[in-house]
């Protein structure tokens, strides 16, 4: 949690949070400005002191609302550092963080860099910042380290925007559910009144339109995939395909505030009209290890003890798994889950961690997400919720809907 | 352009591209990609040879769409890395660069770095792989280089997929126009047929859901900003404020294709039913200019010349400009524009440039936004097209749309 921000710099000797880039779609700023539209930023954060913002001239108000401390660009002039570096635009940012860095008394110490952009310009700008400040250590982490680290569990403020976004999603999922099963029926596939054939591609386009209409976006798209494209996980479905009776349908929904905010992270699988007996077979498969997970997850223990009790739990009913074969393409070829927060995929991984950042801890959002797949046979079964692990260590989902896989047709 | 990439990469005595991150909302990995839902990927591209793309498992036929030559990251599994490295997550990756770089057979020359991702994971994992490959020297460029230049100058694909953005953006422009002149007045403000105020906010999300319904997305939003907001050029509006008559509306819409494709960048300065004096006069003044620099923009010049003669035009009419005080706030008090492409701000750029690859050359794609500022005052006005230069050298604009600052009200 934000409160715990000091607290993770001291156990991880950072002296100094650097911040950088836009003030959206940049899940570190966003987290320490509340989000903010800033082309371009600098947030410096001194362990035991508030933090101060940098930002441009003409983003001075924007700048102002997020109730920071503030300091202007204009301050530091580039075109002054570009002269200097000879129109090096490298070595402009370099003497411009170096003056930065003066101004802000930053001498010696760690510093964890952090922020969406470019990576060589980040390599290059780094180094050479590195190079002119020996005193100064520079650090990056990947998917962990202090930050993050204060990202992975979540206070009730949080917690109630990702289940608003949940509650948004859901709506979105219910339209969906409505708006496929009132469609005409002929040989097996949907068709709208006209006779026109209805698409997984106009489905999706529909998708997005009713996210926007709750200030939702979905920068990583949503997986409304079909048959065999419904077996290959990350498949985002061929949007040309129209939609058939009785071949599964996974529709993965992953949307988040506008600008870059907190995410949800939800997933039905779906058949319409039946569900041939083998598909029924398999999602009943998965509904158990879901229902099983949610009865025996527990707080203060690692994300993976669960990974790998699913596998274990799915090779007990004779599918394969990436536990045998990390190369496996059929049964369970997944995690389990993640955390869910400013990030789609954050801290707590379903992967086994040496430095023990992978626990659920009270405050812990996860998505859990088991599935089976056979491409070959048109088969994909994936069933996932967000769940909170409340302050009582108590799993709870942050969003209750239906799990059924048949969808009846009401036409 | 895509074609001149091997000849960019010789004159920069670059030998390797590596693009790095997703397959979306990464403009590098677009443009080499033409956009895929990879969430993780890297993309290596030795000089004058076809781009290898290195996907994960479940990505892999997301991966095949693109038509490049594709690897799975299977062949390198992250375990045996992680294992390795004692759990370190930016050692493993650093780990695993290595065993592709083996693979490819890069052992030496320079090696460019693309791609958006955290800053400090890029610095800690290029430095990282910078010392264990001392044979290479890995490079990153900021705003320009090999694949940035390349992407300077667009194909006629490109200028298409960019006018076809202006035509969706400027149908949503004329309904917002539409929307709002059908509004009730009363006491200069602008009230619904239920007597509820018609508010900036309510607006916006408006103009966000008919950007969703043409399959556009606006990644950094829309700034719509009325009065005092307007005068502050980077203000995206105040949300509760009511629209007045007579108050002028910066209504500045620069979405893209979702995604994170192609890009769309325009402005238009609006005051409903009627124009007080002075603002009209501002109008005029910007007017003026913009007409001027249509006439006037030349092919093989510097982007430069035009944010100058801007500034004299500005400065002879008596408007204060940032050429005699870069922390000016009134007058004019940006950069006349930039390029747009799978970037909303890229090459060429206003400001001088010692390399020269600030120039304006066919093929060029640029935004031109003249503008004047009175925060003081409540006046802001701005106008911005997208224009193109065409083969014959001729700037053309991407789509026509009426410049009026007065919309008549129709009700």
């Amino acid at each position: 949690m934000k409160r715990d921000i000091d607290r993770w710099m001291q156990e991880e000797e950072v002296d100094v949070l650097l911040v950088t880039g836009a003030g959206f779609d940049n899940p570190a700023m966003v987290y320490l400005t509340g989000g903010a539209h800033l082309t371009d930023a600098d947030l410096f954060k001194k362990r035991g002191e508030p933090a101060v913002l940098f930002h441009g001239a003409m983003e001075r108000e924007e700048a102002a609302r997020t109730g920071l401390k503030t300091r202007c660009f204009t301050e530091f002039p580039l075109d002054t550092f570009l002269k200097e570096a000879h129109g090096d635009q490298i070595r402009a940012k370099v003497l411009l963080y170096c003056a930065i860095f003066r101004s802000l008394e930053i001498n010696s110490g760690r510093v964890a860099l952090y922020g969406q952009m470019d990576a060589g310009t980040a390599f290059a700008v780094f180094s050479g910042l590195q190079q002119e400040l020996p005193g100064i250590t520079l650090i990056g982490y990947k998917l962990n380290g202090v930050l993050l680290q204060a990202m992975a569990t979540k206070d009730s403020d949080e917690v109630e925007r990702i289940r608003a976004v949940g509650r948004l999603t859901t709506e979105v999922v219910a339209k969906t559910a409505d708006y496929l099963t009132h469609q005409q029926v002929k040989d097996e596939m949907l068709f709208h009144a006209d006779g026109q054939p209805v698409t997984l591609g106009e489905v999706k386009r529909k998708i997005d339109l009713w996210l926007s209409e709750r200030g939702l976006i979905n920068p990583e798209g949503t997986i409304f995939s079909m048959g065999h494209d419904a077996g290959v996980p990350h498949s985002t479905g061929t949007d040309s395909d129209v939609l058939r009776l009785g071949v599964p349908i996974v529709y993965d929904i992953f949307p988040c505030e506008a600008g870059g905010g907190y995410f949800h992270d939800f997933t039905r699988t779906w058949c319409l009209g039946y569900a041939p007996d083998e598909t029924l077979a398999v999602y009943q498969d998965v509904l158990k290890v879901l229902k099983t997970l949610e009865q025996e997850i527990e707080p203060n223990t690692p994300f993976n003890r669960y990974h790998l009790q699913t596998c274990e739990m799915f090779e007990a009913m004779g599918h394969p798994t990436i536990f045998k074969n990390p190369a496996e393409t059929n049964g369970f070829v997944h995690g389990l889950g993640h955390g869910v927060g400013l990030q789609i995929h954050e801290l707590p991984f379903y992967r086994a961690s040496i430095k023990g950042e992978n626990e659920l801890l009270p405050g812990s959002v996860i998505a859990v997400e088991p599935g089976l797949y056979y491409p070959e046979k048109n088969i994909g079964v994936r069933l996932e919720n967000t769940y909170w692990i409340n302050p009582d260590g108590k799993l709870e989902v942050l969003v209750e809907y239906p799990l059924d896989l048949v969808l009846p047709m009401q036409n």
